[in-house]
């Protein structure tokens, strides 16, 4: 490779791609391939059009385009550079986290308040080994086959009754079994999103999908989320702007903010669906962890979108990694039927099929009451450590103020007071305290006052001594330095 | 959605990619998603370029690029119509079928010579299980936590001694853990291909590796075979007109072939890689299946190209499907240091990351002595079907020529009648007897003379009675329809 990496990026104008979009993408495969280091200065907007011999705006809009993917930082009046890693390798930290013991020594003596992955104490090990046996002692070597890229038909069928449960009514055929919710956005975008394409996201959302949705190369608007569901004016205006193939929504408990779709907008967005022609992509990943029972007079969630779905709009998507074990790689997709044939052969393209010693010990561990008391189980302890978070955050009033989503891992908090949740993050941090800033959830992720405090996986007493440390900090606020300036 | 979806068609002259690619992505879309079945007619050249206001030739480069992607079929004076399902759909049939037992009662009395899917009885189910309960014993809840992306770093380090042994040096930051063989393509494809970017293939290929440079939206170029390796010439040409990104190739016991690259071809290839700056993808699927040394005179297969590769220009794929067992859905990556961050997202976003149980099962058991007796088991095994299936084809010579292997899990024939091996299958299939035609391994899916016959699914009796079949079905030849001229 050239000693300078920049020198080899060629425009050749009868390129099948606009010369930006080209400049774009070689300059992106550089940083993505390790060429152009985190940190390296990019050439000035006039160097590279001279070079290149192409107008600046071609310029400017690859690096617009960089600078959207948080693949290069513009600095005022000192030039781009190539950002240190992309958002979504520190996001992926954020979210899939493992509040380790023996594997991750460095991480026992941290408080882990950003993290979404749920204690490996509260995992039906013993349950799930039992019924893995089973499986292994009845059928052999044909759990370890190849399985039907659409996934072990008696597990399809065994999943119809939650489904039914909840007021979703569907056959085998139109579920695809996929390797957990990750997967089944990827194989979604794979299957609705060509170069070019528009796709929608709540701001602020799930940054795993943004990176999806990123590397197919499609524009991702972003709609801003309100307590009762995102904005339906600037939805509407955006439908109609970009024609956008799908929306991807968490209509419960929605990542990060908590918030859950009144039953109104989930009404208006299947309307607006039919009439727009676009399907919306419903990532149902802990839906179940609803705790208005024991709240008394709080109404529970309203139904998930899919089960109000007649005109097939809506790609229902369920992950067993938050409300079972994270490791199963498993969950599924409930399909329209124009869909199946597309996304069968997504499904197989990205990893031929799901592990079918896992897809056969799930039959068996869903068909056993067992499933049940699990889900109780956890709701419990979850409760439990919702209280003591959310009686934390109202003590800080003075700070922050807060959303109380009655359900869910998380809490998405505002800083009232002139820092950013950065600022926050970082002193915590150095303190042994891990929260998410809300940089994380943006698809162009400049310093907010947000931040998300997951409970998901740290128990009650470390909640207690974690947030203990986070009350010195934000009682302290006022000695770090002062550089902010709020933008919201 | 529109009666006729052709009319949901439009192409805005300000659309981000050209008019050709822009009719080209929406046509697929419709086809993909169901709206356009498979039979129907598209509009002729004439009509839709008038309909649409655009160039005929806009219209025919857009039907010629769903052509290549078997999309759609020509009929000459007849018109353009939509294939019955994309000859990938037969393919993964042809590759991952089970042999099925219980869960496939219909394959019970199929002879499957098409299958590339081992033997269940040849998986060493009661180990795997033994070590699987270890795990969970040892590592309980965190067995099924999320797993570092790259791959349970024990793992990652337990892999470098085999790899030692076949001559690959590296570290376990150099190796990244997939969800099997298929993965580990489509992660390469995400990190070098972007849209319109060039792959280079071996003609014949692996149609699951098709599929996903096409979904990406990549031109595939395809470089003929030889009995040692693809074709020199036709490669350095191919690579001075299409600066290919990176090179597909099955350096030993290629699939479907059966060659392996001579040692001159795989120092040629290193040395063209370096100059022309691509990389090469080696799937090394069932190396290890070498019989040479039971046949006494013949050199065992010359050593992998990574082994040979000082420039990092090789990125090294490795399988367990073939050799263990496919249902584990593991393998690895061996990478140059650039692709690491790039590879690593890229599997983030694929499906965050392997299943941790099958990780550290895995670990315990290639750290104990079984993995090589498995091996050398099922090598024996193979072994003699390999034979009886050699014989057999020897013994049809008036009828067909075919290459020797010495290797792996199948046969590569030739028909010297003339029938195309669409009529060969067809027949077979009638009679209970499946093989795999040519046309599922080319880009373009014409009917050909060539045809691969598998033993991987399919034990001694049975290929005894199965070849019984064939060799009635080549006897009676020629009573077959008539309609078909030999393309080679």
């Amino acid at each position: 490779m050239s000693k300078n990496p920049i020198e080899s990026i060629q425009l050749p104008s009868n390129a099948p791609i606009p010369l930006y979009l080209n400049l774009y993408g070689q300059l992106k495969d550089l940083i993505e391939n390790g060429q152009l280091e985190s940190g390296s200065k990019l050439p000035s907007i006039r160097t590279m059009a001279k070079n290149l011999q192409v107008n600046t705006v071609t310029v400017i809009k690859a690096y617009d385009l960089l600078e959207r993917e948080n693949l290069v930082k513009k600095h005022v009046g000192q030039g781009t550079y190539v950002s240190p890693g992309t958002s979504f390798e520190e996001a992926l930290e954020v979210e899939q986290d493992v509040p380790g013991l023996e594997d991750r020594p460095d991480q026992a003596k941290t408080y882990n308040f950003a993290s979404l992955s749920p204690s490996p104490e509260l995992f039906p090990v013993a349950e799930i080994k039992e019924y893995m046996n089973r499986v292994l002692e009845k059928d052999r070597g044909l759990a370890f086959s190849y399985q039907e890229s659409q996934g072990y038909l008696p597990l399809r069928k065994t999943l119809l009754k939650p489904l039914q449960e909840n007021g979703i009514h569907t056959s085998e055929d139109k579920i695809q079994i996929i390797s957990g919710g990750q997967q089944g956005i990827d194989i979604i975008a794979r299957v609705l999103l060509e170069f070019g394409h528009c796709v929608l996201v709540e701001e602020p959302t799930y940054p795993g999908a943004l990176a999806v949705f990123q590397g197919r190369g499609a524009q991702v608007m972003s709609i801003s989320m309100e307590k009762d569901g995102v904005n339906m004016d600037e939805l509407e205006e955006k439908l109609k702007k970009f024609k956008p193939r799908f929306f991807y929504a968490m209509t419960n408990f929605q990542n990060p903010t908590g918030c859950t779709y009144s039953s109104e907008k989930k009404k208006q967005l299947l309307e607006l669906a039919q009439k727009h022609n676009f399907y919306i992509l419903e990532d149902s990943y802990l839906e179940e962890l609803d705790y208005s029972p024991f709240l008394g007079n709080k109404t529970p969630v309203s139904p998930s979108l899919k089960s109000m779905d007649r005109q097939e709009r809506v790609i229902y998507l369920k992950s067993f990694s938050k409300i079972l074990m994270p490791g199963l790689r498993i969950g599924f997709l409930v399909l329209p039927e124009p869909l199946k044939a597309g996304v069968l052969n997504a499904k197989h393209a990205a990893d031929i099929s799901t592990s079918g010693l896992i897809q056969r010990t799930l039959k068996l561990y869903l068909d056993s009451g067992r499933w049940k008391n699990h889900l109780n189980k956890i709701k419990k302890e979850y409760f439990q450590r919702y209280e003591i978070l959310r009686d934390f955050l109202k003590s800080q009033e003075e700070y922050l103020d807060f959303y109380d989503p009655c359900g869910g891992l998380s809490f998405w908090a505002r800083l009232k007071v002139n820092m950013s949740s950065d600022q926050l993050a970082e002193q915590a941090r150095i303190r042994g305290v891990k929260i998410a800033s809300g940089a994380h959830f943006t698809s162009y992720s400049k310093p907010n006052p947000f931040f998300r405090l997951s409970f998901a996986g740290i128990n009650c007493p470390r909640i207690r001594e974690g947030t203990a440390i986070l009350k010195e900090i934000l009682e302290n606020y006022s000695s770090f330095p002062d550089e902010y300036t709020p933008l919201i």
